[in-house]
């Protein structure tokens, strides 16, 4: 990342927004792999070298210890886990030995840990899919300790002053789940999507936050007055009275913890989607009628071993006691080659997002961790009142369902076998693939409820990942063609006594809620920093005006007609 | 591959068939793969290993030489260039120097020619995506010389005994083109699915093929009798009558020259797939009324360059005057990250299915060759007297279709004002991605025809990699959501005056003629070989009985049901 003299500071530089906040503060640039080359470094006494190393694995010690703290208490300790490994190796006793064999022939301890840690980033490189994501993290602890023996002090992102727009040429999640709403004003990054990891988590926290903004960030110096402008999707440089006062405008939209209607009656569910029961507090706090997807990837992620069964089900206790009047809809693991977890064998693929993954794994390679999920959830959903509901990813075909269907009997005949208390929670199905479009009427005879997830739908009907830039034009639940599959699953569901929602992103753009109301949902799932906007439009609907609007946006050919008749 | 010698031979061994032909005879393995450890070479004198050296290197000049000729003149010239490149390499003097310096210093000529091959290869690896294919060019080279150091005779693909059945772990495209149908009974691999290169060249010429039939293919001996069985998709190993008769049965279809309607009179249009000129000869001989798709990637496909509008213009020509009387369809490059094309900057994606290809090239970065394709196409046109039809591959918006026809209008703007002779042919647009079936009344509208493409619908419309193992069950055009998203398109077509028709596998499995018929499709394309059985089929069938047997079809809920339906 280097910046680039000749450019000169930008007006203002677009990305995507990704809360649907804005902010106004002055930048802090936060650039953690900035250190000097360890080519460069001179090498003192091998006494004097070995001090220097012993001194840096404390103060990276010291570092993890506090990034894992904080985390844990953040975000949750399954995302805290990461720094344990990180722990492991730095204190890995062959890799101290090998800097200190470096040390002994002469060479400067930057030049050692550079060796010692390359060689056994290759050797994990060389050994296969699952253990090379180990290389990644021996490259974040090689880094750091370099870091630290050039003197560089990494900010501390969880005591940045009041009025920060944090810039980054990225954010890990780790580092995301840092920063203190109170103090970051806003962030934006030059790389990132809509839906990519560092996204989720603004928006956990309700952060403003541009990502994707490109190179072109890179050219705004430390120091300068910006504002993160979420309407126009752009970080505004010097920004000028108008802008200022736009993007100051509006931030406590009132949270409103009652269940909300439309202006003639129509009762509209705003529940929040969570990855962690860390997140449940801001929910609440939102004012979010319940939790419409809970995402137990993240139970399993980042770890050695799967959660057994008793850390499910208190997990999912927890989420049902904090929502006694609300639903929690639970998805059952969601995961595939494209994400690492180390005591899977995952494939790796071509096409990931077309491969083994969702509900195909959990009939198939995952079948004993569907199995203990399930069982914990039954358990759940018995040993509390509230109302949970559970739903099954990327599901395809009627046969898909019906097995998963089956295994739920099966795991409920299991427990009144064994006379373990347990009740049969509502049960559905996410519409995620086109086929689930083309075949709403079957799954919707079969199930409680839908559950449409725009990211992952958009992406097949389009045929564009939606992680790829080149393709972000045709990813967009806007398109014609995402709107004539959403209103083919809300009429197939309610013709066959299901109710459905949505937990895609665009449940939670505000923009969207007239139209989504009048495609006739029941529920809409989103980042908890979205619920007061969403329910405060959602007051403000007529649903007759609503359904005008859905109809004509049907009728339209391209996205911008559709944008322009959700504008009017 | 090594055969397990503690395993019994297996009585047979499924696959996936990719013909619709079944064949008898005795097994003949193809180890192009096999030769000893260059390690375990003792060198002679330096003079001697030198010679022996020169000797290789003559040897494999004469085989890339037959090879080139043989490619060039059953597949195509585009195919054939790849052994120019391979010729090129030999002859490489930096490569012939360092293999001189190697047998200079004692060593062995198989160690010399593995070194400094092996040291080639790694120098490429570390280029990049595109410079990256040259080191499988290197690799097959290599290969080859250190066959023939070790004595090792290639067999001879081109002059296999009559009734032969290949095995093989894999056979590449140009493997596959040195087979002579008259004498190769059948073949089946290890590797390979129903849409791969090897399938394709198998239906091609006409030859009965097993592919991906696993390891348990390695355990049937050199000499056994095998019959590769369409039927049962297996190679039976000593098949008894029963079988043998079975297999060699009704082999002569009657080829149709005439057009074919059913027995109501409906007429439908059999055109056959292909994807070079050199398989013209091959569709009319099995009474193909037209072409249905040109692929046109061959011919951009293993060339340092991509051909220019003129070479272009005569291709085309050259379809066209083969089919005076019939259509051909030809679709503009179809092409993304997941195929070699070294002078094209192709993005390495994550899921190259669902990244920057197709349309989304040709409006993009592409944007030169398909102005000069357009070109050669609308020259075409005017200078024959055929008809001529051109689709868009994985058009998904109305905006990438008014964009292509925009192109079309500017490129006929140009010839007119530059006084070159032109016609504009007939337009369509392919139905691949489930944006084009929801968007089918829109797509209708603005051209003369459809042409559905199940391979790629199937795989979008159910989330499910064609060419991943892990999800073939899934990805099947009998799926009733693909059923249903055919007939949408069907009608969406009819109502808005377009004909459709279908260019995937499911047009030309004879098993489905009736299904289809009864969809409504005008007209089918196949591989050449299937299109006598399907001619014979259209005539046998009612245009009423088979409207039921699609209704009753879409009704169904699961792919067993549809398969039921159509057997019945």
């Amino acid at each position: 990342m280097t910046v680039d003299e000749t450019q000169s500071t930008p007006e203002s530089v677009s990305g995507v927004s990704v809360t649907p906040l804005s902010g106004l503060g002055t930048v802090r640039w936060y650039r953690p792999e900035g250190h000097p080359s360890p080519e460069d470094a001179s090498a003192g006494s091998p006494e004097e070298e070995q001090q220097r190393f012993d001194d840096a694995r404390q103060l990276a010690r010291d570092e993890l210890e506090r990034e894992r703290e904080r985390t844990a208490e953040r975000v949750g300790d399954e995302e805290a886990a990461v720094f344990d490994a990180h722990l492991k190796f730095l204190e890995d006793p062959q890799l101290i030995e090998g800097i200190g064999d470096e040390i002994d022939a002469g060479e400067a301890a930057e030049l050692a840990v550079d060796r010692a840690y390359g060689d056994a980033i290759e050797q994990f490189e060389g050994m296969d899919g699952l253990m090379a994501e180990r290389a990644d993290d021996l490259r974040d602890i090689r880094d750091r300790l370099l870091r630290l023996l050039s003197g560089g002090e990494r900010i501390d992102l969880t005591a940045l002053p009041e009025g920060t727009i944090l810039l980054a040429e990225r954010l890990t999640p780790s580092d995301t789940a840092q920063l203190d709403p109170e103090a970051v004003a806003g962030f934006a990054t030059v790389t990132g999507g809509r839906t990519s990891h560092v996204a989720i988590f603004a928006r956990s926290l309700g952060i403003p936050a541009i990502v994707g903004a490109g190179d072109d960030l890179l050219n705004i110096p430390e120091g300068t007055a910006v504002a993160v402008d979420a309407e126009n999707e752009s970080v505004v440089v010097d920004p000028d009275e108008e802008v200022r006062e736009r993007v100051t405008a509006g931030r406590d939209v009132t949270v409103r913890e009652e269940r909300v209607e439309t202006r003639d009656g129509k009762e509209i569910e705003v529940a929040a989607n969570i990855g962690t029961t860390a997140e449940i507090d801001g929910a609440i706090g939102q004012g979010a009628d319940g939790v419409g997807l809970f995402r137990t990837e993240f139970l399993f992620l980042d770890r050695e071993s799967p959660p057994d069964e008793d850390e499910q089900f208190e997990t999912y206790v927890d989420a049902l006691e904090a929502f006694p009047e609300g639903r929690v809809v639970v998805r059952t693991l969601d995961i595939g080659g494209d994400k690492p977890i180390p005591y899977l064998e995952l494939p790796e693929e071509e096409n990931p997002f077309l491969g083994d993954r969702g509900i195909r794994r959990s009939l198939g390679d995952d079948a004993h961790l569907f199995e203990s999920q399930l069982r914990a959830l039954l358990r759940a959903a018995g040993a509390t009142d509230g109302t949970l509901s559970v739903m099954f990813p990327l599901v395809a075909t009627v046969d898909e369902l019906t097995a998963a269907l089956d295994e739920v009997d099966r795991v409920a005949e299991d427990l009144a076998d064994e006379g373990t208390e347990y009740a049969v929670p509502e049960l559905g199905v996410m519409v995620e693939t086109p086929a689930a479009v083309m075949m709403a009427e079957e799954f919707a005879e079969r199930v409680d409820f839908l559950s449409i997830g725009t990211n992952d739908l958009a992406q097949y009907v389009m045929a564009a990942d939606r992680e790829n830039d080149a393709v972000a034009h045709l990813h967009n639940p806007q398109q014609p063609a995402v709107l004539r599959a959403i209103r083919r699953s809300v009429e197939a569901a309610h013709e066959h006594g299901a109710w459905i929602g949505m937990c895609g992103e665009m449940a939670g753009d505000p923009a969207s809620t007239e139209l989504l109301v009048g495609l006739g949902l029941d529920e809409l799932s989103m980042s908890a920093v979205t619920v007061p906007a969403v329910k405060a439009n959602i007051t403000e609907i007529d649903s007759t005006d609503a359904a005008a609007v859905a109809d004509q946006a049907l009728t339209a050919a391209t996205k911008q007609h559709v944008t322009d008749t959700i504008d009017q």
